[in-house]
């Protein structure tokens, strides 16, 4: 048993957040940061200071000019980014581009991975994964329970012909391809991914969603597949396998959700505890009342356990282990724990922490919806108490 | 002991709930509301409806054209109207002009009410309250305690010269004028409110700030005052009496935010419910899981709770009473789990929950407000715990 | 509405109050409290006391000699009294015999009255409610669900024989008679309560329970009931109407658990509140620390939280409403609430608060089942939960 | 980064996980277990069995016929020992026992080891430690904040002489040995710790006290120290130093409790998952209501968060660290989510949970204490916020 990070990645995250610091977090007032998510501007001007660094995209394949990160280094690199929301963007390892980026590299063909996987692995596109679909009136679609996916992909000569519509599909406006989930067959787990080149008149933008959260690039799009015909070389993967592949990208693209947003709970709480030793109340400096100092112990706590919780799992990945129950442990402790943490900093910087003034106000807004993404609490309660119950 | 409302009280809330569901919600989706709150011409348009209803400013007194509400019946009626957001704005009865218009029909002299409060019981005007201050490099600046007052009014023959820095201060943007506190001494206990009539050049919008709420008129200014000069004629109440008023103002203001609040989350619930009821996943609808369905218990607990102890704290109040202790304890148990409801009807949304699809993301970024303005509730658990310890 | 007391009630709260104080609380060290409850011989003792004040059975019909409380009045004496949990004891006014004695005044026939419910009025007797059964190897058994009621009451001439098993059967030990739930049928409402006179060797105490709690008098038991033959007149109400007869009894004397206890969690946190007023820890007064004043404050809330709700609850009670929702309700924000409350009144008191020095002990003890009896939340959750999913 | 246990560990941890199911359960329901704690006889038998096994005392030092087990493989042995209460007393690694062991074995002289050390390590004796005092009129003794010690030991000749009250002395009655804590001089840090033999007329044992928890043998001891002489050979490392030692042992102390209450939590959950597969309610088993299952999944949750924190933690102290920051975020994470774990599991049993049919009811007496003993969780909050505020 041992705890400590092996030096060469002690390295890297420690020069990460010092680029993070010095070259990122200026950048948080730039205007291109809209509500939407930053601009694709913003992107490639942090990407050229990540790359000139050294630091751009450091968990892709080796044969892509990556550093092929093994999970355990992915956690402390990844928090270590997300210090500035925009710190994944600069490394490039933000969602969905991430979790796409480790599909292909799993699950795609040689020549797919020349035509998607090395333009995204060099931060020359973006991406976006297509499963999630609107509620319809009879309370149709896939969301939470994936098993409800409407959009169809029917045979067609020797490729498909795709219809449905999507929504809440993440980056989708800027992106250069998306990765869509259709059903292929009248069975439960019938589905099969395919690769779509973007943009595509049967790929339609219908509208970008207005959204509590800010961080992620072109925002979320609703998204109407209208007899989109894609050719054999678009499956990714095998027909039928959907499901499947979907299991391989969950798992480590929700801990590495976990992971940058861990980065953003220290953030929270670095720039409360800064206030707390500043600012003066009711005779005092605020961080010397226990009403506060008590709210920045539990913030430490929280931080501790979530940073143990990610390590773990980071830990069971890498030994080969697919880590369901893990994955799903972490994601509702970090997922909780983070909420508390910048909910507690946002307290405590109480009006100003209402206001742009500073990042926290982003973050709580953003880490809202990480309790939801990715399979919300309930529905990992719901699959480890059921496993619990079950003796499995 | 009697929790009865009486009939004439509860007619009228009934007419505002009608009211509020048939001509205010429609106008939820107005691109008016902006994210610094519904903008004065939207607020023309839904005062003229309210007038047309016979709805408008009904607590004002009746020497100014409104209905005096007891707090008891203010409980019912703004409780209706918070259903909807834009209902208080509708009613006009929305903060800070329905505290402002308490203050001065209390304090107010004859001619200042005629300047002041009957254009605002008309709703022809809107004000903006400015006490709170930003916190200097040296952690000084009226916050959640108010004695850190910096803002200085300097006796000039028989007025004053007032200079200082406020922020945070709602609906300065539009407002008629301002209620300002400010130092007059050099106790602790020195200050004094004026009334400035706006726009006026030393008294100038520095910047709106970007908040994460939405719902108040004109948004949220940093003000300078740079020195404004003001006769005697603009001294409310008596000089030296400041900290007095805004207790004065304090304790109902408090109150009718908790009411207008619990509107709010009786709305997120009943989305969330109508979702629930609609919604499929794992097998049945969302509503017949446990996990959902606790959800909702849960919130009615917190409504039911919320509402009593607002209804309690009223009737102290047209006791006579100062309800310091009530309007204290009220203002932590209703915005604390006002912000639950709130935050578990999004949950249940789930990922529509972050999407401006429905009015609950709006909601939940207004509530998370209402921990902290009016005091945050570390304040008042202060202030309670310490009057347990002392015997008082 | 109106949030005052009438005069009477508070007089006689305010004389229970002072009766307990006074007469009660020097009898909590008497050895004669033991872990199975306080004994019938200090019983005696103590109604002897209360008969003296003229406070005996205040809750008892007039024409059994007592005051006919409305249940108003009830949640003004009966939180009275528990300020110590022999209080209610002393009044005669605890579980089950409250419970009992409300059914009987409403279900059972004049005979039954003269037989069963004088003698318990007039605190000659003590009785048992047996519903609980244990649950079985296959699962079975009533408990939270009393449709899976097991004990049998087979028609035998003109009578039955009732066979089966009980447990959890408070106050059987030394109980002068037993409410018996039995099935009379094979459907799943089918159910009979009948009265039997105690001790009787066809109903026979196997054993008493040890458990955490200390309060009920003659504490729990488990019975066997072994061909027990009852004539025609010990059938309580009608054949067949057990299930709904549960509910006479069920929502007041849930009401009156939560305002017994209220009265607990008041003193745990007078005691408490005291120990932080003397008590001192780096540097000051415990009370003077914002970790221990915050936890006083969070008390105030919870206790005046749960006292609203059960006024309210037995305002709807006394306006003849079933109160179905409200005292599920009730019961869930008293029952947390008031565990909150004498959670952190024994924190409070440190390593005291694990020791009987205090009382703060045995009331921890005692209000963990209360979130058990009469419903665990998880059941009052469920049944609000489907209510408000179902729209009734 | 290395998560997986040594495999010698793994099989240490496998055998007392194997024993205590097999050999020490089976003892829970043995009378000798009182609610002061299971007596001399019993543990005796649970030794011998210990013993026998190869099981006994382990963590002590090689040269005492210990394994000499590292802070990490404490962690894993300990917890399976603490599946049952009385495990921990079977193989000798209780409190206090334990603790004063590890002090004895790091601060003790080659004379005192082999008089006090050897007999403790090879369990043929048990100790106490006597720092806790009580609480007097004007608020003093010490408690959580052991500076405020006024036990007395003054020079006598080369020796001293000690005069003080103790209480909350685990183990006291029926120790071989004494370790007291003394001022001994004027100074805030002037302290040094004593050993005495037991029995000595001079360390009375006023009386036991009644306490929540169970499971501390000899229970809890409130002791008059009146004029003990001891000799300069009695006092346990250099004079002055009793702080410092305090130190020593406090860190290490506090993790192992977290350890063994780690192994009744897992035991509390396993015995309501049990409960959960087989018990029927409202229509199906009662693991199949989300309402409980996900209780259950909660608690694999804190179970999980409780085993990384407890681990890291040990693995910092076998690193040479003082872990004074870990241990305390252990003590207050692994305290507050054990807890729940356990009145989860508890609520989960419904009515049987309350009683002795299951040893839940023990566990969770006992773990109420943990909230407390080595430090409130609010102490340690303190501690944490202003080493957070102070930067350090």
């Amino acid at each position: 048993m041992d705890f400590s990070l092996p030096p060469d990645i002690a390295t890297l995250a420690a020069e990460v957040d010092a680029f993070v610091r010095a070259e990122v977090i200026p950048f948080e007032s730039d205007p291109r940061w809209t509500d939407h998510g930053p601009d694709d501007d913003l992107r490639r001007d942090l990407n050229a200071k990540a790359r000139a660094a050294g630091l751009l995209a450091p968990h892709a394949p080796r044969a892509y000019g990556g550093q092929e990160l093994s999970h355990v280094a992915k956690a402390a690199v990844f928090e270590a980014a997300g210090y500035s929301i925009l710190g994944p963007v600069a490394l490039h390892i933000h969602a969905p581009d991430e979790g796409n980026l480790h599909l292909l590299s799993v699950v795609a063909s040689a020549t797919q991975k020349e035509r998607f996987l090395r333009p995204l692995a060099e931060a020359r596109t973006r991406s976006c994964f297509a499963m999630t679909e609107p509620n319809t009136e009879t309370g149709e679609g896939a969301g939470s329970d994936p098993s409800m996916l409407s959009t169809r992909a029917i045979r067609d000569g020797d490729g498909f012909v795709i219809s449905g519509r999507k929504w809440l599909t993440t980056g989708a406006d800027g992106a250069a391809f998306a990765i869509i989930m259709a059903r292929t067959g009248d069975g439960p787990g019938d589905a099969t991914m395919f690769l779509a080149e973007l943009p595509n008149q049967s790929f339609r933008i219908v509208r970008r969603l207005t959204t509590m959260d800010t961080s992620f690039m072109g925002g979320h799009a609703e998204i109407e597949i209208d007899n989109l015909h894609v050719g054999p070389e678009s499956v990714l993967g095998e027909v039928g396998k959907g499901f499947r592949y979907a299991q391989v990208r969950l798992a480590p693209a929700r801990l590495t959700h976990c992971m940058r947003w861990l980065g953003s709970a220290k953030r929270a709480h670095d720039i409360a505890t800064d206030y707390a030793r500043r600012r003066k109340a009711f005779g005092t400096r605020l961080g010397e009342h226990e009403g506060v100092s008590f709210m920045l112990a539990d913030n430490a706590l929280d931080i501790h356990s979530t940073r143990l919780a990610i390590q773990h799992c980071a830990w069971v990945l890498d030994q080969g282990g697919r880590a369901n129950t893990e994955s799903s442990m972490t994601k509702v402790i970090a997922s909780e724990a983070i909420m508390r943490v910048v909910d507690r900093s946002l307290q405590i910087l109480g009006g100003m922490g209402m206001t742009r003034d500073t990042v926290v106000e982003r973050i709580f807004r953003d880490v809202r919806g990480f309790r939801i993404y990715d399979g919300p609490s309930e529905v990992h309660r719901w699959s480890l108490g059921r496993r619990i119950v079950d003796g499995k």
